[in-house]
């Protein structure tokens, strides 16, 4: 398997994504070259997920970079740090996104005084890597998530944690995917995902594309199928998982999770373990970015679904407490309560 | 106040309707005659809301019976039956339906030997009956409402239960609304209720009109603003419950019951004391309803939102569990657990 979704073009003047936010109706790629572009790419969520996200971001520094390759060194540092921030105040509350851009941004700076020919080359070298690393890490956390189901189980997914978010198989999709290549029959259910459907746009698309079985579910549907003894366990992928194991994720994510308890089901966070924040204490912590509230009212649809007048809350992401987790699977491994060691140990390792 | 959603024509031969499917957008009238408008329009949710339902398919049964008057009298009561059980067909879910047609028949039959003509005249009057003492219920419940929550609380709402539904005031929404005109300032919380929009749609709209506080969010977005503390009650209103308490309502409901029992907030259910069924011994005895897939995928969208191939599983209503039910209330009083027991007696008192 080789990454589609973001891929760094042959003479490394800019970046190639797969528009996520026409599918599942139209495949359209568009380039990206400039500050803008790959701004307005990722907060337009044209490339979207803390993996793809950070992959994007650290070529994008990268092409950027190579555009003002003639300045001395330190003109070229100091630009490069300004656009690094520009990149990284994209989107607040995936922590891949900085944690990419200060990797790329570093290898420069680690090269003060060997010139600026050097420094690019080893931002090449480091995106590239990122990108290397996720294809791996998902490839891990496949195989740990593996462990942890069986044949036929049904599998509750919300919003999108598959190759479209990451590079390969993804992190919550994953194990379905490498499950499906080793001969697994899991029935997937799917949450939609409102505001903006990523669930049934990308996680249903990626499923059905690879002939696993998966049934298409508004959000609060959730409740019902886990009652009805359908769902075995559910997996999400996550943004940012404070010290405590507080996982920021999808809006919704939290309310999956009471459910998962409140039936007795498992519910199993997947990431790269770059996005465990050390720093991040607890989920108190977290930036939950809040978005336009057109997307709740007038995006997609023929016409409003409420009135002009109306407010409208529309937070990304939730927080969900580090109780509601069963473990947070890591391509180092599978964490569980208590987190404060678990987390710790598991980034030691 | 007087209802303006369902209304019998001045010479009795049609039932006009606001077609619920085109609010908030455009407030369009539909007018009833024949067996099949009557089908569809509730099937196709023109008129929806248990109680509306019932108070529009008795009236439906009275206009309809009125157009075989010729009839003698056990041909009359002979095709009265199967227009009722016609009728009643629609819609499986709610019990008031099936209560408001087999109060309407009922009326004919035991006018038996006195003509069709005294027949059709009670009838007449049982259907205005209905739709009065549901004008008096909603104003009952809504003032037991009241002693439950405190000015300035914040209420989460899903689905629609206020006046469109019923006929002034409505269930759920009805505390909401009698508190405005009281003076109280509540902040409602309204789920967007997917698929078919009707918190976004319908409720926002109606609470909006009289002009209290209303934010918009979707359905997974009720555990963040819980967790925030932005949350004092959940008010629902419900399509059918059990002698036990278990209470069938719009999909999604029994999550949000979930949710608001871990995060400590009563959840209440209010509902005229026709919706309760002491025939029915239980939640796992009543019929869900499941409809067409498109209403996830494809209907209100520019375009579809899932790919063509993907299933959906979409169930109409759930069961919420009698154990996460904090209070049932219908016109006759305050219900609370054990409900085996003060059901029985609210429905005898």
């Amino acid at each position: 398997m080789k990454p589609e979704n973001v891929v760094l073009s042959e003479n490394d003047n800019s970046v190639v994504i797969i528009d996520q936010t026409k599918l599942p109706n139209r495949t359209e790629y568009l380039t990206l070259r400039t500050p803008d572009d790959f701004y307005d790419a990722i907060r337009e969520l044209r490339v979207r997920g803390a993996p793809a996200i950070g992959i994007c971001a650290g070529m994008g520094l990268y092409v950027i970079a190579a555009g003002f390759a003639e300045h001395g060194e330190e003109k070229f540092l100091s630009e490069l740090h300004n656009v690094s921030a520009f990149l990284n105040s994209s989107r607040p509350t995936a922590v891949n996104l900085k944690h990419a851009l200060d990797r790329v941004e570093g290898c420069a700076h680690a090269l003060r005084g060997k010139g600026v020919a050097a420094m690019l080359d080893a931002m090449r070298r480091e995106c590239i890597a990122i990108q290397d690393e996720d294809v791996e890490m998902c490839r891990a956390i496949s195989e740990y998530g593996l462990t942890l189901v069986k044949d036929g189980d049904g599998i509750l997914t919300h919003c999108n944690a598959g190759p479209l978010a990451t590079s390969c198989y993804g992190t919550g999709l994953g194990t379905l995917l490498l499950g499906k290549e080793r001969g697994y029959t899991f029935h997937a259910y799917t949450d939609e995902t409102r505001p903006l459907f990523q669930g049934a746009r990308l996680t249903a698309y990626e499923l059905d594309k690879a002939g696993i079985d998966v049934t298409l579910i508004c959000d609060n549907m959730a409740s019902i199928v886990m009652k009805q003894g359908k769902i075995n366990a559910c997996f999400v992928g996550c943004d940012r998982v404070a010290a405590n194991g507080d996982t920021a994720n999808k809006i919704g994510t939290s309310g999956v999770a009471v459910l998962a308890k409140h039936y007795g089901i498992p519910f199993y966070v997947f990431c790269p373990s770059s996005t465990v924040d050390l720093n991040c204490k607890t989920g108190d912590y977290i930036e939950i970015e809040e978005r336009d509230p057109g997307e709740i009212k007038t995006k997609f649809f023929t016409e409003p679904v409420a009135p002009e007048s109306v407010k409208c809350y529309n937070p990304a992401f939730d927080v969900t407490d580090a109780s509601l987790i069963t473990a947070i699977i890591t391509e180092k491994g599978i964490c569980r309560a208590p987190y404060e060691q678990s987390l710790k140990i598991c980034m030691e390792g």
